[in-house]
Formats: C-alpha cells, sequence, structure tokens
C-alpha cells in the first residue's frame, strides 16, 4: 500500500494499534461481567481497529527498511498520535457520550502517562471504562521507556545522545530490540504486581489496587476516585510513593546493565539529584502543610512528602488540595512541576539530568568570567560533554520556557486566569496532570475548559511527552524536503 | 587608605556618590522655594555624604589601578550599592519619615530604573522628594548606558562581548571615557529636554513635564501622579510612546559611529526585532482593551501600544488597569515583563538581542537534529556567533529562569499569592517596575509588601540590573579566592 520508510511506518503503526486493541479484551470483559452495556463499545473498538489495524499490516508487511532519522522522527511522532486515536474509541462509542474533544483528551493524557482527566463521577464509572484508562497509561508507560532508551538518544534529542548505549553500533537493532522489550515488560509487570499486591494490602480492593498500581509504575495519575488517593490508609500512600519514585527511575539501570554490558556508569547522579531535590520541596511543602493546621506532624510528614513525590514524579495522584496548605504550596508545587524525572523513565516533565547540566554549566560559565583564558568543561557522571550536547540540552530548555510562556497567552486567550493558564500549560507539557488553581486544580478536573483550551492541552501533552523537538523537526519544511 | 584596587575602587565610589549628593542641590532649593521642611533632609544628606565621599576621594586619589575584571565587576557592583545608599538618604530623612527598608527600596528601584514604588499619595508629595525620585532615575540611566557600553562588554556577560567595539584595543580607554561620557550626557540630555517640551506642549506643567521626562527618557517609570499617565491626552501619550522607544534602543547607535567608527553595522536586528515583539504583543493587547468596552477603537490602539510599549521597554507607566480589560491582558503583560529592550540602553529585561540568539540556536539546532553531518554555525548581525558567547546567552537564559521560579517560592513564602509572588519576581529581575495582581498591579503599589518581601526585590532589581552574572561572580568563592 505504502512504499520506502512509509510502508513501515504503516506496518508498524498497524502492529501497535492491533496490540492495543487486543488490550480491549479486559476491560471488555469486566464490563459484561457487570452487566454494563459499555461492553459493546469496546467490541465496536475492537473491531473497528482490528479491521484497520490487520489491513494495515497485511498491506504493508515485508522487509523493514533500515533505521535512519527520518524513520524514527515520523515514527515516534506517528505512534503516539495513532494509538491514542485508537484509545480514544472506547470514550467515544462507550455509555459515557463523550464529545470527540473529551475523548481525544482523555486518550491523549491517558497515552502520555499525563494523567489529567476531564471526568468527573469517576466512583460511579462503569469499571470497564475505568480499567480502559488505566490499560492506556500502562501501555503508555512501557512506550515511553522503550522510546527514551531505543530512539530518542539514536535522534540526539535534547541531550539524549548521553544515554546512548555503548554497545549500539555493534549489535543488531532488531534483536536488541527484543531482547530489551521482554526484560522491560517483565520486570514492568512484575512491578505493577507487587504494588498491587501492597495496594490490597493496604486496605484497597483489588479492582482499585490493579487499576491504581497500573497508574502508578508509569507516573501518570489516573485514579479511579474523584478524591484521587484521599481515601486511603499510610500503608497504601508509603506504596504510592515508593512505586512512583521506581517509575521515575531509569528503568535500564535496573536490568540493562545485566544485559549490555557498558550502560553501569550511567544515571548515579540523575537518581540522587531527584532524590535531593525531592527532600529538599518536602522542607517547605510540610512547613506549609503543618502550618494549615489540618495535620499532625506526622501526617504532615506523609502528606507533604507523598504529594511533592507525585507532581515531581510527574503522576499526579493527591491526598488533598494542597493548594489550599498556603501561599507557599502554591510556590513550591510550581517548582516540582518543573522538574520531571530521570531520563529513560515512564516520567515527564524538564527530566533531572538536564537541570543538573544546567547548573553545571552555570557553574562553569561563573568560573570562565573570573578566569577568561582558561577552559572549563561540563561532566555528567564523570564524562565530558561535547559542546553539540551541551548546545542540545540549553536549547531545549529555551524551547520549553519557550512554549510555556507562549502557550500561557495562548491559553489565558480562552478566557482563563493566568494561574490557571500558565500552570495548565506546565502541567501538561510536563505530563504532570493536576495544576494549580480553582479549576484544573488537584480538587477539580479539566472538563470546564473550552474545547479551544483542550485542544491546546492536548498539543502540549505530545509536545512534553515526544520532547518537543520531535514535533519541531517535523515541523520543519527542511525535514521534508530532505527527501 | 585602601590599596591596589581597592584604592581605585574607593575613590571612585567617592567620586559618584559626591555628584549623586551635588544633585540633591535641585530638590532642595525646589522644597525651599515652596516653604517645604524637607530641605533640611535634603541638606542633611548633601553634608554626610559630601563629607564621606570628599575623604574617601582624598585619601585615595593618586595612581589609578589598570583596568582588570576583578576591578570591573568589584566597581559595578560597588557603585550600584553605594549609589543607591545615597540616594536612599533623603527619603530617610525626609518628612515622609519612610522606614530604613522603604527608603532602600526607593532609592534602588530608583537607581535601577525599576519604578517599583513603596510610595502612594503621589499627588500630595512635596514636589523637591518627586524630583529626587526623577534625578535617581535619569542619573541611574546614564550609568547604565555607561556601564552597558563600556564594562559589560570587557566582562563577557551574557552575551554582551557582542558589543565590544571593535577599536577597543588600540585606543587609550580613559581617553575614550571622557569622549563617550561627554558625548552621551549631552545627547542624553538634549532628548530628556525635547522630551519635557513636548509634554508641556501636550498639556503637563512644567514640573510634572521635567520629572516625567527624566524618567521617561531612562525607561525607568517613576511618576508625580498614583495614576501614573491616566489623567494625560493623546499628545502626551505619543510623545511618551517615542522617548520610551528611544530610551530602549541602544544610545551608541545614535551617536558612536560618529566618534569609533567600525560600530556601524551592530544593532539593527535588534531594533527591527524589538518593534515587530512590540507590534505582535500589541494586537492582542488590543483586541483585549477594545473588548473590554472602555474603549473607541483608536483609544484602545493608544492605550495598547502605551502600555505594551511601557512595559516592553521595562519603564513600568500605565494609562489605566489594563489588568482589568481581560484575562488575555495578564498573558501579554507577563511575556512583556520579560522581552527587555536593546543592548547598551537603559532598559533592562532579558533583551532582545538574547531572545534572537536563543531563537536562532532553536532553529539550528532542529537543523542539525536533520543533518546530523551538517554545521550551522549561529549568526548574529552577519557576524559569527562563537560557541563561548553561544554559551553566554543560553546560560544567562537559565540563570534568569532558574532565579524566576526560585524566588517565586521564596516571595510566596512571604504570604504573597502566585501571581504576585511569581510577576514580582520577574518585574523586579526584568527592572520593569509594576507586576500583575491586586497588591503591585498597574493600579497597585509596592508598600504593603512585607520587608521580607521587600528586600528580596531589592535584591532581584539589583541581579537585574547588573545583569546577574557579575552578583553570581561576587560570591563565588573562586574569585576572592583569585588574589
Amino acid at each position: 500500500m505504502f512504499s520506502g520508510i512509509y510502508r513501515t511506518i504503516a506496518y508498524v503503526n498497524g502492529l501497535f494499534c492491533l496490540y492495543l486493541a487486543l488490550a480491549m479484551f479486559a476491560p471488555m470483559t469486566v464490563d459484561f461481567i457487570d452487566d454494563n452495556d459499555d461492553w459493546q463499545g469496546f467490541l465496536a473498538s475492537l473491531f473497528i481497529v482490528g479491521a484497520i489495524s490487520s489491513a494495515l499490516i497485511l498491506a504493508n508487511r515485508g522487509q523493514f527498511t533500515p533505521f535512519s532519522l527520518r524513520l524514527g522522527f515520523l515514527l515516534v511522532a506517528s505512534l503516539w498520535i495513532s494509538t491514542s486515536l485508537v484509545a480514544s474509541l472506547p470514550f467515544l462509542l462507550g455509555s459515557r457520550e463523550m464529545s470527540f474533544t473529551d475523548a481525544i483528551f482523555e486518550a491523549v493524557s491517558g497515552m502520555t502517562t499525563t494523567g489529567a482527566t476531564v471526568l468527573s463521577g469517576l466512583d460511579d464509572m462503569p469499571r470497564g471504562l475505568l480499567l480502559w484508562r488505566a490499560t492506556t497509561q500502562w501501555l503508555g508507560g512501557i512506550g515511553i521507556v522503550a522510546m527514551g532508551v531505543l530512539i530518542l538518544p539514536a535522534l540526539r534529542i535534547g541531550g539524549m545522545q548521553f544515554f546512548r548505549m555503548e554497545s549500539e553500533r555493534n549489535d543488531k537493532p532488531v534483536a536488541r530490540i527484543h531482547i530489551f522489550a521482554a526484560w522491560l515488560i517483565g520486570i514492568y509487570s512484575a512491578l505493577t504486581l507487587v504494588c498491587m499486591v501492597l495496594y490490597a494490602a493496604g486496605g484497597m480492593g483489588w479492582f482499585d489496587a490493579l487499576a491504581h498500581a497500573m497508574t502508578t509504575i508509569s507516573t501518570a495519575g489516573f485514579s479511579t476516585h474523584d478524591t484521587s488517593f484521599g481515601q486511603y490508609g499510610d500503608l497504601v500512600l508509603a506504596t504510592a510513593i515508593v512505586f512512583m519514585l521506581i517509575g521515575a527511575m531509569p528503568f535500564t539501570a535496573f536490568f540493562l546493565g545485566l544485559i549490555a554490558g557498558g550502560y553501569k556508569r550511567g544515571f548515579d547522579s540523575q537518581i540522587s539529584i531527584l532524590i535531593v531535590i525531592i527532600l529538599v520541596l518536602m522542607v517547605p511543602a510540610f512547613v506549609t502543610a503543618h502550618g494549615s493546621g489540618s495535620f499532625t506532624p506526622p501526617d504532615a510528614l506523609l502528606h507533604s512528602l507523598f504529594n511533592v513525590v507525585s507532581i515531581v514524579t510527574t503522576t499526579g495522584y493527591s491526598t488533598t488540595d494542597y493548594t489550599k496548605w498556603g501561599h507557599l504550596s502554591a510556590g513550591v508545587f510550581l517548582v516540582a512541576m518543573f522538574v520531571g524525572g530521570c531520563a529513560g523513565s515512564t516520567a515527564g516533565g524538564f527530566k533531572t539530568y538536564r537541570l543538573i547540566i544546567l547548573f553545571q554549566t552555570l557553574r562553569v560559565s561563573v568560573r570562565e568570567l573570573i578566569y577568561p583564558s582558561g577552559v572549563f568543561p561540563v561532566y555528567y557522571n564523570g564524562r565530558r560533554i561535547s559542546p553539540e550536547a551541551l548546545q542540545s540540552v540549553t536549547t531545549f530548555f529555551f524551547a520549553y520556557v519557550a512554549i510555556l510562556f507562549g502557550f500561557t497567552v495562548a491559553m489565558s486567550a480562552t478566557g482563563l486566569d493566568l494561574v490557571t493558564a500558565f500552570t495548565g500549560t506546565l502541567a501538561a507539557l510536563s505530563n504532570v496532570g493536576p495544576a494549580l488553581g480553582d479549576i484544573i486544580g488537584p480538587a477539580g478536573h479539566f472538563g470546564p475548559l473550552s474545547d479551544a483550551a483542550k485542544w491546546m492541552l492536548i498539543l502540549l501533552m505530545f509536545l512534553g511527552r515526544l520532547e518537543i523537538m520531535t514535533i519541531l523537526v517535523l515541523l520543519s519544511p527542511l525535514f521534508w524536503r530532505g527527501g
């Protein structure tokens, strides 16, 4: 049907959409057992996607084109869009009669593991739909890790070239992808199961435990309750803290050392600095939580830690409306929304390693001002950073902030106040989920926003998930001219 | 009294403080004629500063040490601090009985040409004090141009090395400084006089015309009325627009070409892009102003242009509370507070040439992602930018944004809401003056803030005026270790 790389792109998209459609069996079964009519929506989605995907696969199978930058950029962007479209079908065809915009928003928020929702009344929602929301995030989480480890380093986006595996040039990529995928799915599933069991042990029902485990390990944040984690006890909160942190760690660090060798050195500094950042942000959060008078000191500690970890890891759960603790909490959570997790994890945001590199660069710049003739290289994890890689990081920072301010203006043009426009933009770009302010803060949801604002946030969630530069490359006429 | 470079620093500080003290004669005379007791405060300040400065000058005169980076950094920082202290004396000793914090805030806001004020009831204030406020900004404006043209390029701060004069290495610096200073003061005074005459022609009284002309050309923004420019007619507003723009242009472009030769090429792109940015921001401002229903279309045009120019040039006048036009205006003015004027002008902010370079770098980065083996240099005004200069600019951007977010947290810790904390930080760092929100928006003033918040803003005004890196260098142990 297609030729060249478009043939490969069509094939891979068909394959991924088919996998995603097959994942609809579980929620369909749940709704069928619950005697809930939504199973028909799933069945219809399954048929539609199954038919189209199968046709794409059959029409375009055959020899893969070798990996190229062009293929990488197109594949990454098209996969996120096609799977989001598939993910939206059960929302569109289900009993909730969601609008097209809302269905796409919820699907994109799921696949990008953002966790912003347009839905309220989650507690009374068909369980199939709740499971579907969790499934999109769980699968989205795997996709992000795979993309961050296998594709982005080759595309050299925003300094991701640091995380290129040293064995890369020698191995056969496809063989490596298979081994990697098997390990990834295995460890990811095992972590999800452990998280689920601990949730259940902490008093969650099994269904809630499964759904939350799926959206915890993916640092995604969809909950099955409007109050998110507000109703759960200490063990559940502690479990969530641990597994959100695991989700924000570089997955490769857990196991790639075992396979590919030469990967051992990396990641230590982004892991330790991420933990330092969380602890530093927790102090003012604790002070404000305690000062609000709603908590005993141990509770204030637990709740400030939970919510800071939730936002920094870009999960987006909440135990309470922390914006009501006091003005300081708004400042703290604003910064928390920026930081993000580690490269190679399921987390979004600006990413810790980039912050480390930027602070190093600033320190080096001050030295160079004092000793103009000195040469002070920037190091990351003991390796000297090339000027090109450094420029990728600093440019990425500029792109991030420029998009943040630019979309704040655009969002405010839809009639939103400055706090909602600014933090909504940041929460979508960082794939966090909840923002600040009365509408889309931790106690609210994104349903009341206008369609225009929702489409901007959809674009921002994609921009954040695809590390901005992917989209900018695809928007460049140069990319298409190259043939 | 001192030796080495500290002797030179003490001497130059003494000299500048003496000049500033001599400038108190005018407001003292005004208050004496007005039969207002504040003249005694000026006289006391004059004696105190005169005595100390003369002692410093006499004890440290003699051979200058040759210019060095160390001298440059210390001189720039110490001059702004010492003159601000001198400028605060008439506030402290005057009839208004201002607190120490308020006096320092007002003086720093004056000398850094920020224009944020802790005072209200300006219309009933002694004219001497009003003239003093205008004088600090007018002299601060000259100081900023001189610093931006003569010292910062040599210190290579934030890409300022582009603006190094090509004749620099050959000329004797002191001779050049004298010629430059004479030209600068001449042109600056002439522009101020023309502005004053046009203001008077537009219906301003002569005193108001003088005070406003002094704070217009310095893009500084202190007014003699609580309503700023709210009460004036079209000719006055048009005059202000023109002269705020002139103040934000590189002064060197006006005349240095005549003296130093080789300076002709520069500046075109920062000038034209600044005007483009203003026009782009004016469109949504006009739409909101018109949509608010308070203006006829021509008035909406005039008022949106005036206020956008006022904020982008970091002047800080207002004709009306534009934050009440609608939510969009908050977004527009937030971005306007960031941009800033041209290098070598009296304006603050991030600075247009840096934005140009950052956007160029982003464009080049996208190209490099598409053609990884290609080399795409970044140009500014036809000259290729060295990697070191590029890094100065990108690092400066990171420092700017990091300070913005960091101080937002600190400001919110003093009990301020997010909008006030964030935009107050930005308005001080960019030396704009008014921020957004109910307290420190264009209709408010900084008086109600806590002392802690005021001291943070004082630090931010210095950071902005000294282009951040100067302060970071002085805070580095390495600077002091170097001997």
